[in-house]
């Protein structure tokens, strides 16, 4: 998906944010920023994103309430780490709903276990935690704009499920 | 400037970076997370860049150490607000170096004292803080990608200076 088309799906999840009455908050691994950049692309995303973190690096995951045990037990890849990064986030903003996003950007970093593209997209509200797995195989800024894709949409779906 | 010149900046601040082994960090407001965005679009980012936070709302901006006071007197956009962003990051994160930028992306939020586009761009490291004021006068879009280059090229002549 093309930016200018992220745009058109977050400012669809902007306006049933607003439609609830909801707040919403990210965690970026290997995105990086680029959800919240295209969040706020649109005027007044202010009423209703409140931010996150860019938890690039191991050690900001942590900060976000990642536990060390999840990153050495299944590594920073993996539907654990997404699940606390969400979960983390929503509690460190005070957000009614969060995203979060981790994966292997490419193109280093594949493990024996975990290939390139890997990415795990997981969204938190106050009923619980929906994780989904993803293998990408474009290049790394495609795989960056797929998995923002995805999170826009797993987003939107939970926020119509409420 | 387009998206592939700000990524070009962006490697050269990586490359920058990792020749002098610094870690960089940053705070992002008005920019959303589109600096974090840029300067992963090029592997390896993981090397100097450990991520930060999308300080969007201004809860999030007390989270990394902005004082009420400071966002009371002076106001979310301020060169004071730049400063403990850039000085907040820094420590949250246990950068060598930070950035933070906060400004008025519109086509709303502008008040009687500050003008649509008004923006400050602050860089920190363990000498101190620099902090740069400007005034944007194109869209939204044009005016993030404006502070992301201003940004960039603000922690590039910091690291030239070291």
């Amino acid at each position: 998906m093309e930016a200018n088309d992220l745009i058109s799906l977050a400012r669809e999840a902007l306006a049933r944010l607003e439609t609830k009455g909801l707040k919403l908050a990210i965690a970026e691994s290997l995105t990086g920023g680029l959800i919240g950049h295209i969040l706020t692309e649109t005027s007044g995303a202010s009423r209703v994103f409140l931010g996150g973190v860019v938890a690039y690096d191991n050690r900001l995951k942590e900060r976000i309430g990642v536990s060390r045990q999840t990153l050495d037990q299944h590594g920073a890849v993996s539907e654990q780490t997404a699940a606390e990064m969400a979960q983390g986030i929503r509690a460190w903003t005070g957000a009614d709903i969060s995203l979060a996003v981790t994966g292997i950007a490419g193109p280093g970093g594949a493990t024996e276990t975990k290939p390139l593209g890997l990415t795990y997209v997981a969204v938190a509200d106050e009923n619980g935690i929906a994780c989904e797995r993803f293998q990408w195989s474009e290049d790394r800024s495609a795989n960056k704009r797929s998995t923002g894709e995805a999170a826009l949409k797993l987003v939107i779906r939970a926020i119509a499920e409420r």
